[in-house]
């Protein structure tokens, strides 16, 4: 596929073809487990039930587009996670979903939160977030976001530039030493993965970190030792994102664990900690198989024993930053559709156009990323035959589509409320509101409880902002 | 280049080469005028100025990042387009940068106003836009917006689907005609046409308008026609997006025209209006030459004049739809560098990384389109030679780039102030919170003055949504 214009794609269709990996169901109405948080069910009326609550009770009390999070299934993963990595730090990239009652939930389960900006820590600190079981990341961090880091005191720092080194010296240089910033050296290892992909080059063309080929790791290292008022932990790499299994890790931690030997003897000291990043992938679709964080933990263990072991080094104390892994799956976008049009692409076929109330302003992942998601009908069952649909919202762009290939109850109508699934991760977090769109609800959904934990952006809202 | 992950693109870089039409400029000093406003210059002491105001007091007084609008060249744009078009009714297309002072500034300057929501429709009233001159777009029109559509007596209404006229007969049934509300048929021509290239097909695969090679037109035509409190006034389509010249209309207004003479004969009754649509382009680097209003103009009325000559009909009432070309160069964003990184991506190559206090966030279409803008030193001069940059932002992302390739000073630093133009369109109107980020303000200068008219998000703003 070429990559989306802002109204469509400059090419010609030959036709209608489900993606390779798309078979129609035998019924339309099964749900496939591993989309769903495990709070979703379809009733015996057949309607889908979160937590149990029903999907219609939701839209009726909240409205649609809505995002609703299943709060167990979120606990679960977070809870997963803590069990598969017991003897790791977890942060919570609070990036893929950033609120406070999600942050919360994580942070009682034993999550550390990794945040990325003043707002992102806002957010953790309104959450209850204890100012010690906080990280801050990000290539370009303001004086005022550091100057924060240092005042309260936050767990740690992953520094990424010469600039923000200097930036640090000239911060602390009145501060006494007693509590010192504990900060870590974000280093690029060369090594880049996604889904069952990686390739290791010795350099990498991206804003992050800093070199460990060119040195500048263990340069950086060494001027952040120097400074009185930080206390350097360690190396931090991460290496992609959406990934499957353990194999691109295997060179990646080889690199960075041979630089935390390296830097801790050329320092002659042991530094106490490394940090592998995030990057856990998720099902969005049926092709998706991603590893479970027990499968996870035992290839990195196993890879970090061995690399250690090799080195001749005790393992270090290490940490990881999963974010989507661990709210992606627990929540799904419920819409309202509103028209559905057959459109004839070819002389043999055509495409069941199926407009629903949100779009590129609550999903930006499918035309940003040409990222892949399923959906189903949500309020009833159907016994209708399947039919190739294409899920695309309200917005005045032809690029804007939520589900590029489904499967849909070829009855499909007007009213039909329809459920995506997978939406936890990067979609309330980068919603805009594109064609003046308020962004929609968050509803968190607890044994049989509803609640929103973020209320719906109004017209009054937007207005607010304009000045006029 | 191959589609954004959230962490880069997963391929190898073999070293760092301007793209073919990025030439090192002899003056990195030098503004290119295409890419300005027109009230933009370097002054003699080496700063920028829009409207006689430098930017570093812009920076002091509102902060950045900050869009900057000329006043005076969205209205002198609009006028080109009014004076260009004369014969025809010129909607502005709100969805490109919808602020209320903006509409009111091309509304001022003659121009109907196009929106696509209720809440574009909202803030158009606020600018005191007559309802009579507003027309609504959208494929999912709600029941809510054909109701304001009809009670407050809009220009007309752009109808996308049957189920849209089922809506609207139902809305209508109980309503006397006696001003019946205007309405028009998006059709699909089968043309879609970007930049200098178009094809044309007999279908389009995407969710927008109603077939014409499938009859679909004519029919929707024909309900129309049917329901008393409906005033259908004709055709309209829309061929694409970022268009330079007028050899994509050729095909397409030769298939509309004919459709709009086979449907009046089919009714009996001359049809007085079409749109053309919009999707005039506008120069983003030195590589894009877009035609001028009067040169899409002489093009747009030679062909409509030759096909209804052909035809042997009257020309009808045309209608155009501009938003980037009259709002895209007319402004800036202004952004502050916070790092900067030489990153060595080959055995002889490294590449500048410049970020800057925004990113993906104020400006997605760099990764969402592959788009390509340019970005020079705003807040200074420099004689140092210039060193092929990359513009990144701060989000906690690698595809989070701002300008692809550009050749900036090579002692841009910190606390710079650094200037992209070009950014009048889609990129406040797509803007998000992503890592929380507040969104930039957006200032207007006219005449040595310079105020807000959409005030800078707080992350108090953002906490207000979250219920935590």
């Amino acid at each position: 596929m070429t990559h989306t214009h802002e109204a469509g794609a400059l090419h010609a269709t030959a036709g209608v073809r489900a993606p390779s990996w798309l078979a129609p169901p035998d019924d339309v109405n099964t749900l496939v487990p591993k989309l769903w948080s495990q709070g979703v069910v379809r009733t015996a009326a057949g309607e889908l039930e979160v937590a149990g609550v029903g999907v219609t009770e939701l839209a009726e009390q909240f409205g649609t587009p809505l995002f609703v999070v299943d709060e167990l299934d979120v606990r679960e993963r977070a809870r997963d996670f803590a069990r598969a990595f017991a003897s790791f730090e977890i942060f919570y990239a609070s990036k893929a979903f950033c609120s406070a009652a999600v942050i919360r939930w994580v942070a009682e389960e034993g999550l550390s939160i990794d945040v990325c900006s003043a707002g992102e820590l806002a957010v953790a600190l309104k959450a209850g977030v204890p100012p010690e079981r906080i990280g801050l990341h990000g290539n370009n961090k303001t004086e005022f976001e550091l100057r924060q880091a240092i005042d309260l005191g936050l767990r740690r720092v992953v520094v990424d530039s010469f600039d923000e080194i200097a930036r640090l010296r000239a911060l602390t240089a009145d501060r006494a030493p007693t509590r010192p910033l504990p900060v870590m050296v974000r280093a690029t290892a060369g090594v880049e993965a996604h889904t069952h992909e990686y390739i290791a080059t010795a350099h990498e063309d991206q804003k992050f970190g800093l070199s460990i080929s060119e040195g500048e790791t263990a340069r950086a290292a060494q001027e952040l030792a120097a400074i009185p008022a930080l206390d350097l932990r360690g190396i931090h790499s991460h290496i992609g994102s959406q990934i499957f299994d353990t194999s691109g890790f295997e060179v990646a931690a080889r690199r960075v664990l041979a630089e935390h030997a390296a830097v801790s003897r050329a320092l002659g000291t042991v530094l106490p900690e490394v940090d592998l990043g995030g990057g856990f992938g998720i099902a969005y679709t049926t092709q998706d198989e991603p590893s479970s964080p027990q499968e996870l933990a035992d290839g990195l263990i196993a890879i970090v024993d061995a690399e250690c072991h090799a080195l001749g080094i005790d393992v270090p104390h290490l940490s990881i930053e999963p974010g989507r892994a661990i709210v992606g799956p627990a929540a799904f976008t419920l819409y309202t559709v509103g028209t559905v049009k057959p459109v004839v692409v070819s002389r043999e076929a055509s495409r069941l156009y199926v407009s629903v109330d949100g779009g590129m302003s609550d999903n930006i992942r499918t035309a940003l990323y040409n990222a892949e998601y399923s959906a189903c009908l949500a309020g009833r069952a159907s016994q209708a035959p399947p039919r190739l649909s294409r899920v695309v919202g309200k917005h005045c762009e032809s690029g804007d589509i939520v589900v590029m290939d489904e499967f849909l109850p070829s009855d499909v109508h007007p009213g039909d409320l329809l459920a995506v699934p997978g939406t936890g991760a990067y979609c309330r977090s980068m919603a805009s509101n594109y064609n003046q769109a308020p962004r929609p609800a968050v509803a968190a959904v607890n044994d049989g409880d509803a609640r929103l934990i973020m209320r719906r952006e109004t017209v009054d809202d937007l207005l607010a902002l304009d000045l006029g």
